[in-house]
């Protein structure tokens, strides 16, 4: 129940109690890289860490309150106080040092804030541990919000690509050489399925895995008497959250299936990067990057970058090794950790920054991208009649066996290549010429062997299958009910 | 469609069409190491990866005759020859240096010891890559399988420990200090909670996940014309596996997420397994491992070492690292990688070979698991009474105001420690005595403030719900269409 | 000669030429968590970074003047102009987007404000990497500096406990179980040894790897005709940097190095303040930070957390995956890399940040330790003797033979330990003490065996190895010119 | 002077004491994958292991007669003895999950090998640790022997390129686009740097950095009594390692530097296999591999994979998660770590074995590299005079100013690219050639600036600065005290 409510909260995108006070956070974008690698919509910046924390002590207040542990007006109270433009974040970091968290500083001034009776709800029941915790949660939705809402216009744009080249004809590369033909189209539909995998998996982690985190000072709320369950219940529903069968301190699960699913996402937006960048280079030319004015070089005047897919790149390759931090550090001991917990903190942040920076620029990148449908049938062309090798091998193969047919074709590709001909020339002159024609091969059968149009398979088939593939992840993901597991 | 029978080839633990050939696998269990960090049911090993690259092989032939593209009788034929112990592995592995993969090599000698009209059924329509991703995905699915079963065991074990120790106080640690009391229970379903959520994961992957692989040289699977489509839907069919939307050959989400949901269920283990090394430290010594026999040392014959703790955690701090080269590994180019391909094929072996051995450890572990309640209770008597300091803080707070009671109730724990005397003295005696005496608290409040079975909170409320969610849990992976998503 | 003269500097802590002006950078300390990770001097932030690349370009027209290759006063003109303060950090990073880093948009307004002929100075035959590499390379030395001097500080501290607590006789502990005797001096001086191997690493990499990037557009200079190296050269001297064979642009061993060695550094804090959090926990009480005020618990009034060895972990725990992304960064693609460069910038800032962290917590940690020596002596006395096994198998091993006399003596601490005696008991008593009399080793004999006092073996002559070990580095380190290499 | 004669070993790839037996090493290149990622000298596998344990039982079995604490002859027998062919490799493996390591079982077997009073010299003193990871040690020097050697083969090869190919003009590229002219000389010479300056780096840690570990059950080799030092010394002395001041069990910063050292390598090797994969796409075509037979493909005849390459990198991509596992691993409990240790074992060997692969592939690729000057210079000349947009506005820079000469030529490039025509006609013709010449730039200067053969740089100058350093470095790597430190 309190999972539906997360998930209809996530994806209206409604950001509960909070939601107002994000245009407070400190723009990720800022500073000297922010503009590179913190573009996007996703928010982990200090602003966004302190006002998260503060939302959660704003409702434990209120839940507190409605659980009658605390005086009435008491959730109000705190919430009015619950700013972060009133307090000093500076001050806060400081103080941090002597207790190895933020919270007990925040606490403080939380308190002084409110003043009064509703004092005594500030914190009430709580331990620093649940309030960076749900905070975390609270970050990691509207990261994942937003880069839910990226991804979702990423594939769209990869959809548009796909049914737009169903029969564009390209040249497939193997290990960086030419292969045989393929369609643009199904390379774009091969990033598409992946987007709309990702897409899946994240809103699965969004809708099913971001719960509260509430046991005070060791997991069992002793502080709270009784009322512990029904406080932590309230404080779900207040958040939107997921109510955990019990706290989950030092299970660190959670935590490692959201940056899973996230890196997941970032991997897919790496892959299609890296495809961009190749087909943008000079000697290939197949795509560029549209935005004006964008990939200028300071030195060389003529120069026109990939610039986006440059930079998801740069963010996609950091993923990993700040994925194997968090899956370290769920190595917690005991009912807190010494060390491995303070490692998430930062990391797990810059772990979502990252990803929603990717999935923005790879929006953008995908939407801007321009097609150069005459270059990749030049570039095929010019392949000499290689990419078709394979065509005539199994043309061959009925006659001659297919482990004979293979050898022929590869020898008379290798003595075409050396002589700097087309491989048609090599099929019907000399030794070769005879024997195919001497295994009754006619011309007619060996040029269409030849026309790579001819050999595209299940191309069309398989773009047309991520098409619908697609429609069917964006019907299903507005119906969140889908991914309740419980 | 495909996807539910796969799950239930799984849930079976049938291994369909290469079942009986498992035995012949060289046990991963083997050589010098194999001891430690291959114990469990997943095999992973060169003879594991070459059967499950000829039930590839074996798979494909029969569809490719079910299809009509290959001769009647085709399938008996490659599936009688697909056998690992007819074949050379250190052969394979030393041609493999010629084409970068061992599956050309693999395929001439196949097709030598088929011959006939069925030769020609081998490979048919395939690229190495097929072969090599399929065989990957039975790889994962006998592991998984395997892992499956012992982490339900483990759960299982989990359970039966966290209900047999729900009344079992003890001392809750956080950052590696005693804080307040706890229950043996609550621990266990902390670790049960862990055990369950990465079951349902794992078994999320399995059912979802695991697809076939086939696209042929650059994903049209043009050789096999129009049959393409349907020669993968009964190659899925035949291997129990999903077939996907398109092939996959760069769009590699799949093998992050079956790692990551591995990986996953490492951390929990390694939690567990951090968790049992501490508990059973000589000066704490509140649990011990069973096993007899186990634990001994070279040099020093007194020693009761925490050996398949130490071995679990030998295994899961290698995952990481791991997961981290698989998610970097996933940026592919175009229609097949040069490298990061490669770089999968040990890595993902290793990956699941070590989760297997720490799911099976971990099984182990917590079903011979003594657990000395009166040494916990005598450990937390030890603790003079400070772990009852939020609890007095607490009955003071409605007094003298939450953060004057936090501050006297810590200077008294100061004075009290530093005068190696219990809590209690310094709470009855001197100013601070006065101050609570004056607060009108009395001595009774005061005793049962200290008490601390009285402190326990929500305990039992939380074990008890992760007990349910256990059985719920059970319930639902014996129900495998729950994971169903299309 | 370049080397030598950057190793001066480095000792000195002078930093040339941008020397006051890092009194500006923004403190790394600032924000929600800067007082935890950004403590020590290491300065990495935004402003430094900036900064250093305002001195890279005001050496560079100060190098191009002295090379003839730009008007007389350009260098004191551009280095006039480069001051941080004059910049818009904001509007910078925000203009990186167009061209993927920050410099293009700081060169035109550099430019700007410096006008007339010495504009033409600015950039001078450089590319942005050139300028993002060498201002790299000057906060690694600005970091390595700080890292040093903290470690410095650390390894002495660790030396005075060394050397203090050479007698102090505690128990050793092997896979987290009692073992045998050993002292706190020779804990202390395995904790300085690594400390001191540490720092011959960072100053190693310091004064040989540090290097000027000048390359030009594609690393041949080209925009400086014949005048490159003499410009290379001289822009080294400037910055006191190394001036390398050949620009290092795709070359990106030095960083990798860099990283290796302070996450070397980093490994080492990690090691002992993992031993300080185990030793300071509740049941142990070994040792305990100093720090007044330090360490207490929102929730728990009597707690004293080891804070500073857990922020220490809290670094520590995350520089792994942050090299692991700069050692994969390193496959850098021909002239630069589209990506894998940018995936650097933060990273490594990141990495050079955190160790500087971890160095500063470490040397707090160490100068401010409480050892307390009796109580190691009564967790030694509780032990029951059983630590002495070792010797006692020792002095058996003459008469019945190593593998025998083991075996019965870990069948005496079996049963000793069942029946709560200590060993003695079980050696003295029963068949047990009847092998031992009948082997003809007199009670004296093993009362002897049963001193711990008596068993430290070479504890003593490792400490002072340790000790002599650590004069050695603090003199070679003042000694810069035993680290040139060339 | 243990450290020197290390060195004379290392150099001379002698393997004291062991030497004759590695031929008995399971060959590493066995197996289904050993032929790809098991290529090169360096022995890891069980054998390896194995023997290099019973090599170091055997030193420490002649040291402890040389220094009197074992019967004469006892080191004669149990050298005879330690023989890995005696021994039962599956079955050690079996009983090590009763310890944790191996070490147990084998000393069992070993001494009944021996027999007599020979077995009591038999692990005198030691403790498992001690075996082992004097044991990774040894099979770190033949790993890195064998490295070296490679990396002076590749380096020669490499060396060879940058002379032949010194004015060998082609297109450099930045971020995959083309941007000015370079020479492969150029590259093969910064490909030449980086292997170089790798091999200094392994030299020096393989002199410095392996050292004998004996420190007996916690470290005070108390089991020797006064005896201790002497028998370390004469240990390390046998073994033809350093004698450190202080058993490293858990100092773990020696084998975390060896995998630095050895990771660095990796990503040297890695960065020139990613150059020639892209050198060798088929639309570049630049370079190509030497290597007969190899590369072909199992579907598609015609093609020529750039498998060695190809291999390199699918051996370094798996490095840097290897090189995080070892750090984070380093951060070991008290006097033996429980599970940090145990991680090492095979992942220090996967990282040595992977590292000698990629050594052995680069060398073979590098000695059989084909360079295609021809189409190199096809290519550039292709380029439409693109390249040499910065020539041209560094010639209008001094008369427009650099900002403005930047953007018109910027603007020229677009519209030359925009029409299908070189960069030329943009220059002369318009509003463009108007105002190029109106400021007063000939004809023939603008022809001279548009040639690409007059505008390299210091390509040359570089080339022969890195051949320098490369006799240099071959020269000091022959005379190995230049590495000791002490």
């Amino acid at each position: 129940m309190g999972q539906a409510d997360g998930w209809r909260a996530l994806v209206a995108g409604r950001l509960l109690h909070g939601g107002l006070r994000w245009g407070l956070a400190m723009a990720d974008g800022g500073g000297l890289f922010g503009g590179l690698f913190g573009a996007g919509g996703a928010r982990t910046g200090d602003t966004a860490w302190l006002q998260a924390m503060l939302d959660t002590e704003a409702a434990l207040a209120r839940a507190a309150e409605r659980a009658g542990v605390a005086a009435a007006g008491s959730g109000a109270a705190v919430t009015a106080a619950a700013d972060a433009s009133l307090f000093d974040l500076d001050a806060l970091g400081q103080a941090a040092a002597r207790t190895g968290n933020p919270v007990p500083a925040l606490v403080r001034e939380l308190r002084s804030l409110v003043n009064g009776p509703a004092a005594r709800a500030v914190h009430a029941g709580a331990t620093s541990q649940d309030i960076l915790d749900t905070a975390a949660m609270l970050l990691a939705r509207q990261s994942l919000t937003a880069i839910l809402a990226d991804l979702a216009r990423a594939a769209d744009a990869a959809a548009a690509l796909a049914a737009e080249h169903d029969e564009t004809i390209m040249i497939g590369r193997t290990l960086l050489q030419q292969a045989v033909p393929v369609t643009f189209g199904l390379v774009a539909a091969g990033w598409l399925t992946g987007l709309d995998e990702a897409r899946e998996d994240v809103a699965r982690v969004a809708a099913t895995r971001l719960a509260v985190q509430f046991g005070g000072a060791a997991g069992t709320l002793a502080a709270l008497g009784e009322a512990g369950p029904r406080v932590a219940g309230l404080l779900a529903e207040e958040l939107g959250l997921a109510a955990p069968p019990l706290p989950w301190h030092t299970g660190r699960l959670r935590l490692v299936q959201v940056a899973a699913a996230a890196a997941g996402a970032a991997a897919v937006t790496g892959k299609l990067a890296r495809d961009v960048t190749l087909l943008a280079q000079s000697e290939i030319a197949e795509v560029s990057e549209g935005g004006e004015g964008r990939g200028g070089s300071s030195a060389m005047p003529h120069k026109h970058n990939p610039v986006v897919a440059i930079l998801i790149l740069g963010c996609t390759k950091r993923i990993p090794g700040l994925l194997a931090t968090l899956a370290a550090a769920a190595e917690q001991e005991h009912q807190r950790a010494a060390g491995a917990w303070h490692a998430e903190w930062e990391t797990f942040a810059d772990l979502l920054r990252l990803t929603g920076s990717a999935a923005a620029w790879t929006a953008d990148l995908l939407s801007g991208l321009r097609v150069d449908a005459d270059r990749m049938r030049a570039n095929l062309d010019a392949a000499g009649g290689f990419p078709m090798a394979e065509q005539v091998a199994a043309l061959l193969a009925p006659v001659l066996g297919p482990t004979q047919a293979h050898d022929l074709v590869a020898r008379a590709s290798a003595s075409a290549a050396l002589a700097g001909l087309p491989l048609a020339d090599a099929l019907t002159t000399g030794e070769t010429g005879h024997t195919i024609t001497a295994a009754g091969i006619t011309k007619v059968q060996l040029s269409d062997a030849l026309d790579p149009a001819a050999y595209l398979g299940s191309a069309s088939v398989f773009t047309q299958a991520a098409l619908a593939a697609h429609r069917a992840t964006t019907q299903r993901l507005s119906q969140p009910d889908s991914f309740r597991t419980g």
